[in-house]
């Protein structure tokens, strides 16, 4: 059963959100990928988001270009924690994105990583110390990586 | 009836709208205000946009500052004319505002404005232009308002 | 009769421009394309900006990059809708012609769209938004389109 | 005992700051506040986060502003989750450490949230989704708000 | 005979321009004013600038903000040096006036200077160094303020 | 006898200044070309700044990258008009060199152009706009080109 | 005898440059203040930097807006090591001296500080940083003072 | 034994280093080279710091991208001046790296130098003159090297 859901908001994004599935996988924690645009296909976001506190997921990942406005709209219909990739996927390489996901109005909270494949992995990352707070074998998966990290 | 919904995110964005209402009153066009949030309260947004062309709307206006996804919202949720005026309301002063505005992925377009007041003003003006392609009144205010320009 | 006019600055431009004449095609919209340009050729821009609306033209769609004075200009001499694409053909990649495109003083507005092909495509789109208030097939279109959009 | 640990990195960031006690308050979240800076203070940096996890802390919020190196290093001595509040207090008014607080090189990672007061908020709402994986009356108070941001 | 126009573009850039005509004086340059839009008031600046050569006008000096066409259109349809001075006066402050009046199409020039006060008098200091190469009591009073700033 | 004088910062950037050169010679206006640096020929900059109207040259131009501090240089030397170029040449692409030319502290005027090659063509055009001043071939070369671009 | 000379570009710097006077003394570095401009008197500043190393100084420590071509002009004339203080005079705010204080072409560096008072107080102590490699007294205040800002 | 300590964040940023290896032997300065991040190896980082004085090194020089906390951590942890090359290994090219680099706060100053390659590179000759100033064979070695620019 996943615990991540990590949502692209266009099929072309699927290179970069590569990093964020290997490393959850590096973390050993469960997830599911799905594609789906906060503004081709808002029903699907609203009814993804709505449901998935419900199936067991408990934290959001949205890897969104341009206005980026997945990661926002996924808070915006559910109170997990939502995990922003902006992407550098528009003409002006991700300073859109960026802002578009860091500057969220008071009451929603959307958490902005790096943009582009530092943000793709570091969200698996955060998602980590998230999930660790109750799963110990993830704690222990990031801790582990994290020594290695130092170690190496 | 009204034929143009002004939108704002948040109240405290008033001041600023009412540079779109007063300009909407000189053009002679009936409107109504709306306070909703894409990310606060986004049910009203969708709600809203769902059924703005069957109660007669025909040009949405909406206001919002930080990463504004107002205007993109709205314009996921229905296929009318969808005009933004990114606010200067964060502390980035607008430049986050315009570019979530202005960077919206292909397929649900959302027309920029400027920054603030400016913007506000030509959000009315800009529906005034829609609007005056089948009413042949608001396009005679405007071109009236145009000459009047041209002549000060 | 062609509904919507498309201008392009440069004829180098052409390539993304063709983004939005395969959009206007797919939606089925009339169009014509146009090589003039607000700096090198002002009177050209001015004599058909002037002449659009009695030409049975509705929209107008101006695509330029750098200093990006096409759609302000054509919006100065007509009082037709006129959405802005900013290129990204400049040494700034398109953060100029962005900010020249959406920063339109009170009184004169352009709708500006996303930085280059994201854009292109978008203004044919917003185009469709607004001629389908009075162009039922193209209303229709649109539709189709956002519909088989959310349902890829 | 308190769940999240608040650190700022001047005593002269305080009056932002209080927007994120209040909002911890508001939600029932235990809480202290520790002034200590990445650059001034290292020691007490590396001792408060190496520590941070016995003691009981499941979140830390860094606020500051600049080089806003705070959220970083306190990411770097520890596993816990790390909410980053750029602060607009340099003369370049926040866009620095909004870029240096979300720009973390892969496997450290920071939550970036909004410049100065809405983040300051907001950081405390993710810390309240964050805590309420776990701690269901933080959960409770958290969804208790938003519905009534919803219903205002 | 005034041998520099100075355009603003709208009266309410007067308080910056004064700089200009300040320092136009002290250098004993004849000049006049005006006050016309690219946007508002296209055909004053296209009869402006095709009759101004033969009014005997040698420099174009043209103030505005946000997108800036002024400095552009007045260089489109006359071939006379044109300086732009960028103003910060929409919510931008300056850097869309600035890009926009530097960053024009190879064929048609305009010599942007700083944003605001400092460009409004170095505006009139070019314009003494361009007349300087044909008026000799112009090269003069310049050589002699340069003269004191050295001295000062 | 050269009428411009054109500098360039470094021999590497010789491909971009080739735009400059090519339209010197279709406007007929004699030139020379140099390669020296504000930072590491300094004594070259002043020796060839102050002897530069004596040898009969009438305008400078600068071409140069990052801090591009050259055709400040060479306006602090002499009371010739200089028209600068900023190049894309450091890792800023230019927004570096563009700032650096257009922000002249009042006194010392440059006349900036666009970014790279855009630049370096038009500011061969305003030369030739200063020189047709009193030129008059220069003039009616440049005007021919206008012509041109008009009827292409 | 001054081992730092303090330059600034304009006396209306004064106020900012107080910040870096103050720190000297506080470290008890002897110094010099003078106001000179890269472009309105470029002789004092040739004539400066060039004796500087003679007259004892050992740092320069330069403070200029705009395009802040002070630090990099110093640098042009002398080996000495030259902090540049950015300063926020311009209607810019400070980006555009901060690019052109530390985007230096390879040979010739200068150390590029925080924009305004943060920056002016750091130049101070980066120059207690070198010469405290050869003054023990200013290595040991310097010391104090970090040992001090750890204890506060 | 080596003079000057070169870190750099990743071993990915070995070719950009290469720069600032090559120029000092070039100025016949004894360096080491290291790899430890500020992030993910802070142990190794404070350590180096907190040893380098004791064991000769004067300078150090520090190359990092993104947030680049490197330079910063390491002036946290000694008093060695500490010059910071910013990196354009981001997907944002380097901006967040020179603004995190040059923002710090009042109290541990880093000298920034410029993005990528020409920062790398002065960052050595930046050494070359702090060490000059008590090493007579390092002054000469750049003063050569200087006299060779001047006279290329």
């Amino acid at each position: 059963m996943p615990l991540v859901g990590v949502i692209m908001g266009s099929a072309s994004d699927e290179a970069v959100v590569q990093g964020t599935v290997n490393t959850l996988e590096q973390m050993g924690i469960d997830y599911e990928v799905r594609v789906m645009s906060a503004h081709r296909t808002p029903e699907r976001v609203q009814e993804y988001a709505t449901q998935a506190r419900d199936r067991g997921i408990e934290v959001l990942i949205a890897a969104a270009g341009g206005s980026a406005a997945l990661g926002g709209t996924l808070a915006a219909w559910c109170t997990l924690p939502v995990i922003g990739i902006p992407l550098a996927s528009s003409e002006l390489k991700g300073i859109d994105a960026l802002l578009a996901t860091a500057q969220m109005p008071p009451g929603i909270p959307v958490a902005c990583m790096a943009v582009g494949g530092w943000g793709a992995r570091n969200a698996a990352y955060f998602a980590a110390e998230i999930l660790g707070l109750r799963h110990e074998k993830i704690r222990q998966a990031y801790e582990d990586y994290r020594r290695e990290l130092r170690e190496r």
